[in-house]
């Protein structure tokens, strides 16, 4: 649900209220029955909570909307009345719960609200973001931020760091494990039997050869190094005429050096329906790609759109991810019969 | 008309095959004839060349398409035939001639075609690059990069230097001279009374308040100095967002830290129609935006879009040129009137 004082509860509440969303999946709300009941009141949308299911073994119901209660606040007359201590406590707790259900295989895919990394730290809970809490959460130490449109896909080597201190992060051996895992991914959960994967150089022109820089051969050898692991990757390639060509539908995902480098094009095309997943979990795991923006919370103006394509986009990765498991199955099964024969 | 050898005879004949080009100037082309006749003819374009001029005062002609011939180069079967020396030095002559005929009032605008400037450089002539050298001619100091397409304008810091170098470059005095040459010059010729210009950030999420780098605190200074001088500016903004608000019309001109930040955006969105336009020099001066591409020289493949867009660019900026002195005149002549009243 996302922090119960932002546009978290109005943008969920706004995308599973349609109709083509419920059909792709079975969606269960973690997070607070009177705050989701009367936002769903005040924006009139004749959306009624089918069931609140209390802690048992089965989360998820086959029909209807179901809400997982993990805090029961006070609403006031407007969002930001509740108490920000105490709303920050809940926001974190639908996350814990969240990835230990799906760690569990619970539920088969997480999309996420929007929290606030400031709030919560200020109640003393070690929270570097999102991302950075489910990977601790399962143990993960490889794992990759990729921004997702209709036309773009966006895998960024380095994120929320100073643009001056990403020349010295940029290592071998993280490029080649980003390069991987974006590949891997592509193919389990997005349907490309063989993605086609371009690697952005650093500096303008891409360096012109050494003229305007060195990362160029780092990312090179990078890009050598896993071309051997047999991934269709190329590059680097001078940015700027780079995200054409991959619109153009050369390539299925461009992996960036730096964070603007690749939320600068994916943000011009894709404002609000961008998604935000987060690769190399042992589990699915969407965003929305907004904040808590508590200056129009309760207002009813927030736009769902980022929500309904992070619920959107962690459904389709479940069903492929399904599909796959099939056909590995469907192999297995293959292989066992030719055995005995 | 570019380096003979590559494919600016090809793009300048293309284009000035247009008649809606050359409703709004008189081209004269700086360049060899035969090669362009020769293009012209490879190309079955029906274009004839109505005049070759010699040199003379009058440079111009009032009808038709005027040559000023400055090389006679012996053509081969293809355009890279051509001796590549002499090719380079009768490239440069063109610019030369174009630079020193614009500060002597005989052309009001130029627009350049692509060379090389390796091969330039080759040849022994010391040569940096166009804007460099028509800086040099004119004896200015403070010129700006910018490239503009119909729905972005991107004007930049700095430009071709290695991405880790850019930060000690971010001087406020040089931010403050690019966004004051930036206004000024979308005031004078790109028809805005009053230009909002956006500057981005350097670092993601604009630093989130020096958390992710301090870069965003000379900006903002910088930002600060120019709206004291009565310019409509504003930022520094995140960058990734930014470019999207300036294309739904909320800026004129977005300020871009380096070079990838600017050309990112622009070459997404006009990747084959946007213009290269120096700010900042005593006359008008477009380029394309692209290079000599030798590998497609003489196929008849290249498109001419760009070229297209940077003669019409120079042609508007010089018509809106015009348009002010006459507007001055206009109001000085008034006062003159009221004074003598």
């Amino acid at each position: 649900m996302g922090d119960p004082r932002g546009i978290g509860p109005e943008v969920v509440v706004k995308a599973l209220s349609r109709e083509d969303l419920r059909e792709v999946c079975r969606p269960l709300i973690l997070g607070d029955p009177v705050i989701l009941r009367r936002t769903a009141e005040a924006l009139g949308l004749g959306w009624k909570i089918a069931r609140v299911e209390e802690e048992s073994n089965r989360r998820v119901p086959d029909e209807g909307l179901g809400i997982l209660p993990l805090s029961s606040l006070h609403p006031g007359r407007e969002p930001t009345d509740v108490d920000p201590q105490e709303s920050s406590r809940a926001s974190f707790r639908y996350l814990e719960k969240a990835g230990r259900m799906a760690l569990a295989g619970q539920v088969e895919a997480i999309a996420t609200g929007p929290v606030s990394k400031e709030a919560i730290t200020g109640t003393g809970i070690p929270f570097r973001g999102h991302t950075e809490f489910f990977a601790g959460l399962a143990g993960t130490k490889d794992f990759v931020m990729m921004l997702a449109g209709e036309r773009l896909r966006v895998a960024l080597v380095t994120t929320h760091v100073p643009l001056n201190e990403v020349s010295k992060g940029l290592k071998e051996e993280k490029i080649v494990s980003v390069i991987e895992i974006t590949g891997r991914s592509l193919k389990k959960y997005f349907g490309f039997p063989a993605p086609r994967i371009a690697v952005a150089a650093f500096n303008p022109h891409g360096g012109e050869g050494g003229l305007f820089g060195g990362e160029e051969s780092i990312i090179s050898r990078a890009v050598d190094q896993a071309r051997g692991k047999n991934l269709n990757v190329s590059g680097p390639w001078p940015a700027d005429s780079l995200f054409h060509r991959a619109v153009q539908g050369e390539y299925d995902a461009v992996v960036c050096m730096y964070h603007d480098q690749g939320l600068i094009p994916l943000k011009l095309l894709h404002f609000d329906s961008a998604v935000n997943v987060t690769l190399g979990l042992p589990f699915i795991r969407t965003s929305v790609d907004h904040g808590v923006a508590y200056d129009i919370a309760g207002k009813g103006i927030a736009s769902s759109r980022s929500m309904e394509e992070a619920i959107k986009t962690a459904a389709h990765m479940a069903l492929r991810k399904r599909e796959k498991s099939n056909e590995y199955i469907r192999i297995a099964k293959h292989e066992i019969r030719n055995k005995h024969e």
